[in-house]
């Protein structure tokens, strides 16, 4: 645990529940037992050290630009990669009960924050998740330009281009007792690309995302090499 | 300022500012030298503090129900009714240059407390959130089993009554630069409520209330008295 977070942990138990998925949703003792707490809390603790990291950085921005920039750092995508590139994988692996999945590394940096929280206190979290994870995995000047909104651009394209693109709702399912969508981006009424994910807009993006790829209109942000894996299945 | 932060403030500038709403949204050089980031800083330390006051006070719940009770204290009308109680109402009135609307108390609460963390660091503002803001102005267990969904609640109402429930956009404006949105509440077809808000679910939310209050099926959970007086009219 000590390269990874810089410091022996007193409770080693916390640390490793930060690393345990559930395998049992409805086990209620053992739903307590695992990393969402801890995600809850290590989520609202990166979203504040990220909000003051930004609020230094940038004195003369807006509300509008720093909001704006803490979701492009905050969101499942970039968490995702930023716990692929801690090898958080490893650590899950050895403590979870279920298969890995691309989204439980993004979980896991929230539930790590947390733990660091509950043994540190907020002053060294924000050491470490300065100088342990944004500076490391975090290109914010790369972020300031980067448009991540693929629905927009999209449709921008294809206004230019004269074809119209449209959405359309696959299919709706359970993953873990809550609702999930696939959903399907079409140009001209010719489907190019589906995703999965628990909310319609962001299942949306996703597909946009994949469409445009295909399309090759999305250029080097280098955000697009590393498509969250769940999201795969066409069908 | 000392009665309402408990310490006299070494930079009162910081204070001012938290309580400065812009006159002129367009004049950038003065949209910085006002309290929207000041609120953007307090909005996310205000969410950690309360997120870890329910972590250590509810350490037998889940991630689900811890969300959702942070959502019912930060949520903009338990704000707003905050920011009254603690009287920031003067304030604004002394340092803003606008006309003072219900949603600038939750959003001078929420300046107030970055303000603290720039003076005093985390430690130091989880005191002040905790003893000057959750003790006295929140009552934990109350909101416990207050449900807020106001949209669910008023669709039972009507299938229990065999009665139709249905929303219609009326107005869509812009507001100080934001889309704003009026949306009528109908039962039967017939026009209840209507409510504003910069998004349609939040409006309908409210609209939902406002029908209850009327049809008089809202009882005693103590959010009644004291409606958001931005959204009173009804057109």
């Amino acid at each position: 645990m000590r390269p990874l977070i810089g410091f022996t942990p007193a409770n080693l138990g916390i640390f490793k529940l930060a690393f345990s998925h559930k395998s049992n949703p409805s086990d209620k003792a053992y739903a307590i037992q695992n990393n969402e707490r801890l995600e809850f809390l290590g989520d609202a603790i990166l979203g504040t050290i990220v909000a003051e990291y930004l609020f230094k950085k940038y004195p003369n921005s807006n509300e509008g630009f720093l909001t704006k920039m803490r979701s492009k750092i905050v969101k499942r995508n970039t968490l995702n990669k930023i716990g692929d590139k801690m090898g958080l994988d490893m650590l899950l692996q050895e403590y979870s009960q279920t298969r890995l999945s691309r989204s439980m590394l993004g979980n896991a940096v929230e539930a790590l924050v947390g733990a660091v929280y509950l043994e540190k206190g907020y002053k060294a979290t924000k050491r470490f998740v300065v100088r342990r994870i944004l500076r490391n995995y975090v290109d914010v000047h790369e972020l300031e330009s980067y448009d991540d909104n693929y629905k927009s651009q999209l449709l921008e394209w294809c206004q230019k281009n004269g074809q119209t693109v449209s959405y359309k709702l696959v299919a709706r399912y359970k993953f873990e007792k809550r609702d999930r969508f696939k959903v399907a981006v079409m140009i001209d009424g010719k489907k190019l690309a589906t995703a999965d994910d628990f909310n319609k807009k962001s299942a949306e993006q996703t597909a946009s995302e994949k469409a445009m790829l295909q399309l090759g209109i999305l250029v080097g942000n280098g955000d697009n090499d590393d498509d969250d894996s769940d999201d795969d299945s066409e069908d």
